[in-house]
């Protein structure tokens, strides 16, 4: 507390990341990081790029990686918006579409980021709880305002939205801007960027942080009509014009052209994935069907918070929420098939 | 333009920076670059950090970076907030500490950034006309405001304001906050970081885009008092966590060991810089005292804006501002001794 904040800063109430804990050596399951390393070729780019043409301004159009991101996904270098990571991505999306007049939609359960945005903007959140099943309520989606923001596959959940409901959710109201953010959208779901021709209020996020295994490096893009890139370029160039440095570029670049890399290690995950549910399923967790790097999980005999200390004790990270609704859950990222199994045995010593 | 903005950003009048131009090689005198590369450890340190560890978020809050800083600085790690170039921290300071219900002072003269902060925040600018020989008046800034942000040296000029000038502007109102934006100031400026333990209001930036030859990997910091530092965290953490990737910490850390390494650079630029400055003094151009890695000329009888297209039309690009009472000036940037030779020697030919 400072008499020199102005009054947003006073109120605002910023997120808090998942621990970055330095103390022992944790299996690490609590930031839906890649367990597998980034491509050689990527890491041999970023090398290159650490010479002398670092005392040098990146470009602050990024030019070269717009125009390879827009050949990968047949798209156009207009349709790109490259950010400082998916968050700095939304967080200017929330800055450039969304007014306090109108109320934005996002579900009650969903990446606690949004809420945080949403009180940095002054903007009034229009919350709207999934079912019973976790699932996304397509029809309130459906009811006009001033824009929304729904992650798919959903973060805590995994669940996946099917793009038959994206569609109904875009076309329900033409005049807000739809923000589906596909962060997890590499492990098994079905991205939307290809409709980005057929609707101007769409914007798709990715992140390098997840399936790229970048979250080191700090680069994430949104995907939409050259209208609402346009505006997310006008806000970035009102706070800093070269956001992503000459390293990241290199490295982003090159991930590109590593996609069958890539494949194979989300291939990887999502069988490490299905084994882990297998496992679990056996021990009595419920777990709701996941199409990300992570699962969510409950058990009817033991509580979350409890079983989130115990397995801290022994070395092993995930993520608990303290929240209505989901205060009995775990957010468990998936890693390496030896680290799942040591996870999977610790939680049966824990359930006895 | 697009329905889908918000007015905020209607209303945006972003920053252009100076031009990046590929269409042929060009002296580069015109966005005050380092023109010596960065230091071998520091190409090294981001070599080594390029590794499988990039799969993970970098640490959100620094630690050992700052800790670093503090050693080097002689000042505590809370005193130190670090953000992806001297902008963005400018631009979460604006965002922070200023309000639109009382006006912030700055230059008519002065980093031309500031005034898109200031509409980007809604605020009202108070605009402080620099007086005929382009030095800050110190008394207008004396008087009460909701804010001030100075550049020392002050950009484009070049010119220093003197530490006791900076002490009465803080003592004058100590309850707003005073930015002393120190881009500049290794190259035989003085740092008034050590005033931040007596000044609870002042906040100084730094970048590692000039002294440190380190533009291409987005660093910045800021040094105050910690409720101002806290103050920025709470804003930052509400936009993205993680701003600073691995890459950059690893670099930064190392810059900071290679002191002697820059230090000989700088005195190599402003010796370059004093041995040009007597050159065009012979051919007849005004040249504002520097104490930056640029100076600011004008000539009585040669437009400053002929000049600067005929510079480019001979593959040299410096910086020409197209803005009353400095459209007779050029900005031009220090380079090696080579491309100072090869800039006054033009520049002979062109005022025949």
């Amino acid at each position: 507390m400072s008499k020199y904040w102005n009054e947003r800063v006073h109120n605002l109430d910023p997120y808090v990341p998942g621990e970055q804990p330095k103390d022992r050596r944790y299996i690490k399951l609590n930031t839906n990081e890649n367990p597998y390393p980034p491509a050689p070729g990527v890491l041999q780019a970023i090398k290159d790029a650490a010479d002398d043409q670092l005392r040098l301004y990146p470009d602050p159009n990024e030019d070269e990686l717009r125009a390879a991101l827009a050949a990968h996904y047949n798209i156009q270098s207009d349709n790109i918006f490259v950010g400082n990571g998916s968050d700095e991505v939304l967080a200017f999306s929330f800055m450039t579409f969304f007014s306090p007049d109108r109320p934005v939609m996002f579900a009650d359960i969903t990446y606690s980021f949004y809420k945080v945005f949403a009180n940095l903007c002054e903007l009034q959140p229009a919350i709207i709880p999934l079912n019973d099943n976790f699932e996304i309520p397509v029809e309130a989606f459906c009811e006009q305002s001033g824009g929304a923001v729904i992650p798919n596959p959903n973060a805590p959940t995994g669940r996946e939205i099917p793009v038959q409901a994206i569609r109904k959710i875009l076309e329900a109201d033409p005049d807000r801007v739809v923000i589906i953010d596909e962060a997890y959208v590499n492990f098994g779901g079905e991205t939307v960027i290809p409709l980005i021709k057929d609707y101007p209020n769409l914007l798709v996020v990715h992140t390098l942080s997840k399936y790229s295994a970048l979250a080191g490096i700090r680069v994430g893009y949104a995907f939409g009509d050259p209208g609402l890139i346009q505006g997310l370029n006008r806000l970035k160039n009102s706070i800093n014009s070269y956001t992503i440095d000459r390293l990241a570029l290199a490295g982003a670049k090159a991930a590109i052209e590593e996609d069958d890399y890539y494949s194979q290690m989300a291939q990887r995950v999502i069988r490490t994935r299905e084994n882990t549910v297998k496992s679990l399923d056996e021990m009595g967790f419920s777990i709701i069907p996941s199409r990300a790097n992570f699962i969510f999980i409950t058990h009817p005999d033991y509580p979350a918070e409890d079983l989130f200390h115990k397995l801290r004790t022994r070395g092993i990270l995930v993520r608990y929420f303290s929240q209505s609704r989901i205060s009995d859950y775990l957010r468990v990222s998936i890693g390496t098939d030896e680290e799942m199994k040591q996870f999977v045995q610790t939680m049966r010593e824990l359930l006895g």
